[in-house]
């Protein structure tokens, strides 16, 4: 085996420990809310040692910034994938995909995380700048969707009255847990025809 | 002075008092969190002794729970000004006081504390029940409000999306601090057309 595929390889490995890593955290941020998971919970929760995980991540905070960013990008790949669907079909998949994100937003474990990032952005201005760093590049990517493939105007409202209604599911789900996510999506699915109308 | 007078005056000042406190323990959630703000901090915000505060409140908790309440009661009341509006005036009203809602839900103190209880909400399953109970509260009167005056059916799931947009304001404006208003309630406002259409 050559040398770059052993660094390629090692860095692989590398990857796979972060992620793994990321999820154990996430569980105990879940659990014990920011503040109450230690690094210690979340070595344990990787199977890992202490020691192990500052290999990856200088403490707790790096770990938040990382959850953030890993988020950041899966939005990322949402848009890359809905510039690739051709113009005449793009509105009728945006309001067929609605119920994805009435499933990712509304998923207890994924709400709950995201609103401990929410409340730690409240008090810890690092955390807050990349969320709204992350936001603008999402907000300006699905405006340039709106504008160049549906050829709409006025796009900034459009853009921001989805993303409220989308960024406000975990606290609709936590203030109704037995919210009827199909009752919802009736009207989602009304509102999305109506705000990307021409 | 009747004993009665004398009672009702005193029950007044209690009144003021309380509200004094929770103005003040909501200044101090705000700038320190939930966590991060002791009786101390309050007494001092409200300029009254630890001692006093105990005398209406038993401890942080029940204060947190007194705002959700007052919180709450606000809701009521405007949930009754609504039922107060003839039936012919009553889409174009709600139509006309959407920036009301969204300059109340984007208010950067009112909007951080609805997110402070969020969060402890989080942890708390005390709080997590207020929140359910004034929700459902709220809920089932704009339902009976949109069936019976405005005679429209299915009003689950229009109400779930009104409220999960409105009540989404709060991380929109932490994600996007420079969000534009104006352009946001020209959606808002067709949006709340066409969810409240027959």
């Amino acid at each position: 085996m050559s040398p770059l595929n052993e660094t390629a390889k090692l860095s692989r490995r590398a990857e796979v420990r972060r992620a793994q890593i990321l999820d154990a955290a996430a569980i105990c941020f879940v659990e014990q809310g920011f503040h109450g998971a230690g690094m210690a919970r979340i070595a344990e929760q990787a199977g890992m040692s202490a020691g192990h995980i500052y290999h990856y991540f200088e403490n707790k905070d790096a770990i938040i910034e990382a959850l953030v960013d890993r988020e950041s990008e899966l939005h990322s790949e949402k848009m890359l994938g809905f510039h690739a669907i051709p113009r005449d079909q793009l509105l009728q998949e945006l309001v067929e995909r609605a119920d994805e994100g009435v499933r990712t937003q509304t998923d207890p474990f994924q709400s709950a995380l995201n609103l401990e990032i929410i409340a730690e952005a409240q008090r810890n201005p690092l955390i807050a700048e990349k969320l709204r760093a992350n936001d603008t590049e999402t907000r300006l990517a699905f405006q340039k969707l709106l504008g160049e493939t549906l050829g709409l105007s006025d796009v900034e409202g459009r853009v921001e009255l989805m993303f409220t209604l989308f960024g406000g599911l975990p606290i609709r789900i936590l203030r109704n847990p037995d919210l009827d996510r199909e009752a919802l999506l009736r009207y989602l699915r009304k509102v999305i025809r109506a705000v990307l109308a021409d």
